[in-house]
């Protein structure tokens, strides 16, 4: 598998970014957040009046072979069901694709169902759903290099449109469980604490998915006591999610902004932070969320997400919501006066 | 003064209201505050299609004779050079409401400056600039009841637009201190908990500020030991703020939702709903900011804002970036497809 190369953006224009922020018309700092996000879009884009281009977002599709281990409230079925819902637009996601003018592609990276004659789906699928993680590797080698790079040749799709900033989100039952696991590996936390209700489970339901869990992770410790990040990715992880990796890394590769959602897109920025740390430059956390222990895996990133509205519907609807406030941070930066053009006293 | 007749809205609707969130295609519970804005909303507007029609955006200046003490970090001449700004299109005020298409409405309360032959700018000025209310009340019985009823008849012309939905911001240096007397007095807080930098004072400033404050309180305390709420509001007030309270009555008694921004504007609901409880159905707060003891004053009405992006520009800047957030609750409500119509398994 060829690496991919992402760039630490250059530095050197930060003080002339600091500047025109901090002489626009306004108490400085007084736009909070809104100051240090302008700040990282104009280093990951290299300029002083940056610009959001033909944002899309990617939703993956895949099904987990632990879903057969009754580790989530929700059937398998609802994987393809609710792919084929967003054919038809009613979706959360695409409501918020349509108010926020994001092209939506609809990728089966391993649905458990034959897709392909369904339009709006791109077939990218590597498999009808992993194998089941309790037992074996949720995917082969080969399998993890093919979903990886299925996720940035979409990419390269949406850059060749003009993209430049980048959505991702999911659709795959039971897929809180690999990003638990992946938070308990990478982050030396506990796993019972990283486990959470997912779409809804009940304290019997949490219980038993802990002990699924545990016992999945204790038999892979024994086959992998010195597992590196990609046997890690590869054993738990879903075609969807690896997908997500690969497309997250070309992103950044690119030079785009990549736009965070939820609890499975946290785990999968943090398993791509561990295949290159640089790719944080480029993310954008949109939402913390209320499944157990986000907030704590969002901190393993020192990521401060942008929104805190208790949603927990995957999807990328988190981080759909969240891109009007990047929206804002552009304009303030592009559109308010300083305070030279505006004639205005200037107070500190 | 006609007192405004605000309806708490019929709760007749609401088991059908929670019906249909319930049955939207998604976990319930699962997109969080938009389900508890939804619900809001459609209560407000009577109806289980709820709609945002023509958004307006008030945007209210005026002066404070307390800014003659140095409690503030910005010179007074700031208020009006800003609302000329604001009419060029430059200020904060304006990108946001380009952004998410708000009408905005510049007017003069009672900026210390000859504005009339502004173009753009509403002349409803009382005064120019209140009185110290160090040493008297800022504004007379009846400079306040205009200050209310010129709000209101604001309102009236929006809603002659079609509007349903308001946001107000303010433009006035000094304008902090009123607001965090209010918060004292209602919220019976020790008025040193109450008071923050403002602008941006530094630490001898904020002590000069609590000190002027409270020497004011005691002066008021002195004169009127048993103030009524009417008192309370017109010794310390803020014409624009008065405006602003008008304002936000008048709005909720024509049923609109009326849209909170930071500190200032929440010390103004603050006083509306001790004038009139019922207002607080109608408001939706849009962001809690750094000014000391926000967050404080918002638990004072049970408000939960929407957004926490560390802004304290003002202007309304902070409740027009959570705009797209209610448009979001919206979409969600109207756009949405259920289990049934989606032929999705409901999952519990």
């Amino acid at each position: 598998m060829k690496p991919f190369d992402i760039k630490v953006p250059d530095t050197t224009l930060l003080p002339a970014i600091r500047e025109k922020i901090n002489n626009l018309n306004k108490p400085k700092g007084s736009l909070g957040r809104l100051e240090s996000l302008a700040e990282q879009i104009c280093l990951v884009q290299q300029t002083l009046s940056p610009s959001l281009r033909h944002p899309c977002h990617l939703l993956m599709g895949g099904d987990h072979g632990i879903e057969h281990e009754n580790v989530s409230v929700s059937p398998r079925e609802v994987t393809w069901q609710q792919m084929v819902n967003f054919t038809h637009g009613g979706g959360g996601v695409n409501m918020f694709c349509r108010q926020h003018h994001f092209d939506l592609y609809l990728v089966d990276m391993g649905v458990d169902h034959d897709l392909q004659d369904t339009p709006g789906i791109i077939d990218c699928k590597i498999a009808r759903g992993t194998r089941n993680f309790l037992y074996e590797a949720a995917m082969s080698e080969q399998q993890y290099e093919e979903a990886l790079n299925a996720g940035a040749r979409l990419v390269d799709k949406c850059a060749a449109t003009g993209c430049n900033v980048l959505c991702i989100g999911e659709m795959g039952i039971a897929n809180t469980s690999p990003s638990s696991i992946w938070m308990s590996l990478w982050g030396d936390i506990p796993l019972d604490e990283c486990i959470g209700a997912g779409a809804g489970l009940n304290h019997p339901g949490i219980a038993h998915k802990k002990e699924v869990l545990n016992a999945a992770v204790a038999h892979f410790r024994q086959q992998y006591p010195h597992a590196d990040t990609h046997t890690i990715i590869r054993y738990f992880g879903g075609f969807e999610m690896v997908g997500a990796i690969g497309a997250m890394l070309r992103a950044a590769e690119s030079r785009m902004l990549v736009l965070v959602d939820g609890f499975i897109m946290t785990a999968c920025m943090l398993a791509a932070s561990h295949l290159c740390p640089e790719v944080l430059h480029y993310a954008i956390f949109g939402h913390c969320g209320d499944e157990s222990g986000h907030g704590r895996m969002l901190s393993l990133m020192n990521a401060r997400p942008l929104l805190h509205l208790g949603m927990r519907l995957g999807e990328g609807t988190g981080a759909l919501c969240a891109y009007p406030i990047i929206e804002s941070a552009v304009r303030m930066i592009n559109e308010m006066n300083n305070f030279e053009h505006a004639k205005i006293t200037k107070y500190f």
